[in-house]
């Protein structure tokens, strides 16, 4: 057995409360042995997290990560005409070479900013699979299905996809990769290829997951339709299960909340996302009282702009305040809870706590700056104080993927430089 | 003459614009001499700025900076008990050590976050002045004057206090430092002390500022009393005149808007402060729309929890977009312009901009990291992607105060510890 020690540090614990401890991890199993005193002896290896705070690895719970190489490519504009003159134009002209560029990007960011595990829904999934693999990091993965604008063969074809996608990638990276079914939102996949493909997803095991309630606009054709509020009709269409969790949740009402908390489906609040498109405010503080699961996603970096789960947790705890008109709601210890044990939960991997017996997902954050001094409270820092910057030492599954800042699993610079050559070829492919 | 010139990056331009140029700067008048091509040759000095971009140093329209020292002593509470238990009993224990303390904390912070002026309200003014003085930044500076809870003669005295302030800093630091009234809101200031002090303030010839249209509690009590909303009622007690500025301005409507516009009194839009708080969302867009002078404001660190005017630009597009219900409202160039020229304007300082004759107050940011890749779009970086830690360089009135990361102002370690031990001392006795 190799182990790794992680010492001198100040650790969160499961119940968001931080005390002095050494974290011993099995490198070889990548899982956390034991938190408590002067562990350093007995470990083969040590990291240093003397005036630093050990934490679970974040969990961004939504994303597309190669959506990285059209960060500020088209900003403050409306979701729909966003997504339809910029973002489409774009994603039409993508290739698995462009994806695995923007990936390595997103995923290079994400460990830089303590993320080890996230979900992502987006193409080219196989590619996404293997970068992720390569670069060490946790994720569930699924292919964004889509039935819009696309005659009945094609939509056939791409929910096909959207299984095939499920399976081939499911336990790649030793078991770190897992999938779900993903159709992209109840709007933009029509009701017969739910009805269709949604029970062969159950047959092979995997979650479904999907945008659901994101902007007002979104909710009224589905009640026009079908008579139901939007997650009425996803429960119609058996894709409210035990497991499965939705992007957004921002306009659910309280018989939505209920339908949440009853079938054990998770929501993942994005709230940069949902600001910087006027989508509105999720009743993230009402969900929380109601039972439901909540975690927390950066979306993708083209409507955020970047994948730090630091700056969405500040985020979160700020608009949970205003949406709920209550300076006291959403506090620092429950976006704690959700950038870490909330989103593993709700995406449904085994992430986000530092306890024997879990995996070891750690970040390590530098204490020793201006803007984390004094400390008052390291919870509070960790909610609304504490940046990317500020992460030194990101582990998963029990591998060291950055030390003291030096990123181990990919080469920063090259990653870089690839992925500046396939933004720019890409964009003007997109406006030939 | 003395001359550095600053090299090989990538120059924002008064228009908000980016180009590449060199810039030269007269170190002896603290002046811009050129924005151009190759102007190293002629300078005595050099800071390179290859991979990065040129920005005016960001101006912090309303900031409390002391209040570093209770950084995440309290979250999660309403602003009224969050003053009342929380606040103003530490603040009930403040000495000028404690202030000087606080000052260099966050003055400190500022510096490393490329924040090159603000506007303070506080205690303790001729200690805050000399401490930045010291640092080298330009300030308006105010002594925070408030009447309730005081006797008629304790009253008059804070406000002659106040009075005394605005004249004494004046012109401190080499003419860094000017002053202003503060009467801290105006509800906290009663009627007959404005009436009587306001004028004296004309006479020493300073703007007058002071919280206003927060809260919606607060705005009430006002038109109950007055019989007109509060932006009137300070009109009728002379505080709303060209050169003026008010905090928040979350709750005001349009006949308010109004009067700002047609009076040239400004508005420091504090976002992170007013979600925290759950104050409310300020109408940032029509303000602009209007005509209205908008800057940027950090608040005190108690309430945000950290003085980057970075994290309070992006909050400030963010927010903006939700107040208008449109994803084009507040964009990126519009708080990019806020966050320099705008509070500049706002608070009365020459500063925000990049031209010959103007001051030379400079951040240069490093674009050489994952998240501001690929640069598709540098203002729309600076708005939405870029982070304190991306400054590497800050220079004000001309001279260099950090240089590649390192803060040559300050001693870093040395102020984070007296921060430290002052704010465990104040803490400890407020709660005795
Ligand atoms: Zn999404
Ligand atoms: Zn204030």
């Amino acid at each position: 057995m190799t182990t790794l020690a992680i010492t001198g540090g100040q650790v969160l614990l499961p119940d968001i409360t931080v005390t002095r401890a050494d974290v011993l991890i099995d490198q070889d199993d990548g899982e956390i042995l034991e938190v408590g005193d002067d562990l350093a002896g007995d470990a083969d290896e040590t990291l240093d997290a003397s005036e630093s705070l050990v934490t679970p690895g974040f969990v961004n719970g939504h994303c597309h990560v190669a959506m990285t190489l059209l960060r500020g490519h088209a900003d403050d504009k409306p979701l729909d005409a966003w997504l339809q003159e910029d973002i489409w134009p774009v994603e039409a002209e993508l290739t698995a070479d462009t994806v695995r560029a923007g990936t390595e990007l997103g995923v290079l960011e994400m460990i830089k900013s303590g993320t080890t595990a996230f979900a992502d829904m987006y193409f080219f999934v196989p590619t996404i699979a293997e970068t992720v693999a390569e670069a060490g990091l946790r994720a569930r993965l699924g292919h964004g299905v889509i039935s819009v604008a696309k005659d009945e063969e094609a939509a056939r074809e791409d929910a096909r996809e959207g299984l095939a996608v499920a399976e081939e990638v499911d336990g790649m990276g030793d078991g770190r990769i897992s999938s779900a079914f993903m159709p992209h939102s109840l709007t933009t996949v029509d009701g017969q290829y739910l009805e269709e493909f949604v029970p062969q997803a159950r047959d092979l095991g995997v979650p479904i997951h999907y945008h659901a309630n994101e902007t007002a606009d979104e909710v009224a054709p589905i009640v026009d339709e079908h008579g139901v509020r939007p997650l009425a009709y996803a429960a119609e269409k058996g894709m409210l299960e035990d497991g499965d969790f939705v992007a957004h949740g921002v306009h659910v009402d309280e018989s939505e909340i209920g339908l949440l908390a009853e079938a054990g489906t998770s929501v993942i609040h994005c709230p940069a996302s949902n600001m910087k498109l006027a989508s509105g405010m999720a009743p993230v503080q009402r969900m929380l009282e109601a039972g439901v699961t909540v975690g927390i996603g950066t979306d993708g970096a083209a409507s955020n702009n970047d994948l730090s789960m630091l700056d969405e947790a500040r985020d979160a705890a700020m608009i949970g305040k205003l949406a709920a008109d209550d300076a006291s709601a959403v506090p620092a210890e429950a976006v704690v809870e959700m950038m870490t044990r909330g989103s593993a939960e709700a995406i449904g991997v085994d992430s986000g706590r530092l306890e024997a017996g879990a995996p070891a997902d750690i970040a390590v954050l530098d204490l020793e700056s201006p803007h984390l001094t004094p400390r008052n409270d390291l919870v509070s820092h960790l909610a609304y104080a504490a940046a990317a910057s500020d992460v030194r030492h990101t582990i998963c599954d029990g591998q060291v993927l950055m030390r003291d800042r030096e990123v181990l699993a990919l080469d920063e610079a090259a990653v870089c430089e690839r992925a500046t050559e396939s933004a720019d070829d890409l964009i003007a492919r997109a406006e030939e």
